[in-house]
C-alpha cells in the first residue's frame, strides 16, 4: 500500500492490491465475492474512492448481481444457449473452449465498485461475484483500492 | 465532497458523490441522464479525473450510445429477444422479473466517464442512458466523482 | 500531464490523457493495442494507479481477450448472429448500421485496467483489443491514466 500523508491536512491518496486465487472445483462455477473485496476495502483504509474488481484470465468474469441459486442457475443456462459449445475455430489451436472466451465476452471481465464512508456503496441486492468458465486450475482476481 | 487543498500547488484530488433517484412511469423505459452527468461533474470542480456512474440494481443498466429514438426501440426489441420473458427458476421466490437480472447482465449495470478539461470527455454522439428493466418504483444511480 | 509534488514525499498524484486514432481499411476490423496502452502508461509515469481505455464511438468496443486469430473470426461470427444485419428501425433515419450499435453495446465500449509497479497489471494471455464495427473513417479511443 501506498500511503501519502502531509502535516496538518487529514486526507491520504492510497492505492492498495489484493489477488484472490481460485481453484474450482467443477469447470463452470460462480462464486460471491463480496465479503472478501469488502475485507480488502476495510484494510486500505480509503474512505472515498473506487475499487476495481477484475479477472485476469480470458475465460472467467466479475460481475455484479444476486445471491440467488435460482438465478445464478437461470444465468449459466442462458450463457448455453447464447454461448454454445461448438466447432470454434479456437479449437485448432487444440484449445476446447471457445465458448468460455464468449461467456467472458458477454459477462465482462470486470467491475468497478464506489467506496463511500470506508465501506462497499452498493445497492441493497448487489453482490459480486466471480464467474469461473474453465476452472479445475489455479486462476487470479486483481483487486485494486484508490482513493483518499 | 473532499478536497486536498495544499499551499503553493494548485492542484487538488477531490472525490464528490451524488445519487440520482428514478421511477420510471413503465416496467421497461430508457433515459438519457448526460445532462444530469455532466452537471455533477461541473460541480465537483474535477479539471482532470474519471466518473462512475452505474445502476445500484440488479434490473437496471447504465451504457452509453445513441439518443436515437428508433435505436432505443431497436434495442428494447433485441433484448427481449436474447432475454426472453420465460418460466425462469429464479420465479420460484415469488419474483417474475427473471428476464430483467439477464438484461443487467447483458447490457452492464455501469460506466466510467473520463473528464478532460472539467468536462465529460465524450465522443459526438455517445450520450449516458439509465436503462430501467423493472421500474415503477424507486431506484438509485450512483455517480462518484474522483479526480484533480 | 498534470503532475503534483511536494517535498519530502516521494509519490505523486498524476492524470494524463491520449487519444487513439483509428481508420480501418474494412468495416469491421479488430486491432490489438495492448502496446500501445502499455507505452502510454510508461510515458506516464503512473507506478500504482488505472488507465481506462474508452471508444468515443458508438459502433466500436474495446474488449480484452486473447491475441488468436481463430478466436476472434469466431468473436465476428458469434456477434453477427446475436446482432443480425436487420430492418431496424435506427435505418430510417438514413443510417444503416443497426447492427453495429448492438455489437458496441454486447462487447461493451471500455475495459479499465489495473497498473502495479509501472507496468499493465494484466494477466498471461489478456490482449487489448479496439473492436471496429463500423469502419473506413477516422475513430478515437481516449486513454486516460490515474494514479501516483
Amino acid at each position: 500500500m501506498n500511503e501519502i500523508r502531509w502535516p496538518g491536512i487529514l486526507q491520504t491518496v492510497k492505492s492498495h492490491t489484493e489477488y484472490l486465487w481460485f481453484q474450482t472445483q467443477r469447470q463452470e462455477e460462480f462464486v460471491c465475492i463480496t465479503d472478501e473485496i469488502a475485507k480488502i476495502v476495510m484494510e486500505s483504509g480509503v474512505q472515498e474512492g473506487m475499487v476495481l474488481v477484475s479477472a485476469m484470465h480470458i475465460t472467467a468474469a466479475v460481475y455484479v448481481n444476486d445471491l440467488e441459486y435460482g438465478l445464478i442457475e437461470d444465468i449459466k443456462d442462458w450463457l448455453n444457449g447464447l454461448c454454445p459449445k461448438a466447432d470454434y475455430r479456437h479449437h485448432r489451436t487444440g484449445e476446447d473452449n471457445g465458448e468460455a472466451h464468449l461467456k467472458n465476452l458477454i459477462m465482462h471481465h470486470q467491475v468497478i465498485l464506489p467506496i463511500t464512508n470506508g465501506e462497499l456503496d452498493l445497492g441493497p441486492w448487489q453482490q459480486v461475484f466471480y464467474a469461473e468458465f474453465d476452472g479445475q486450475r489455479r486462476k487470479r482476481v486483481v483487486v485494486k483500492v484508490m482513493g483518499e
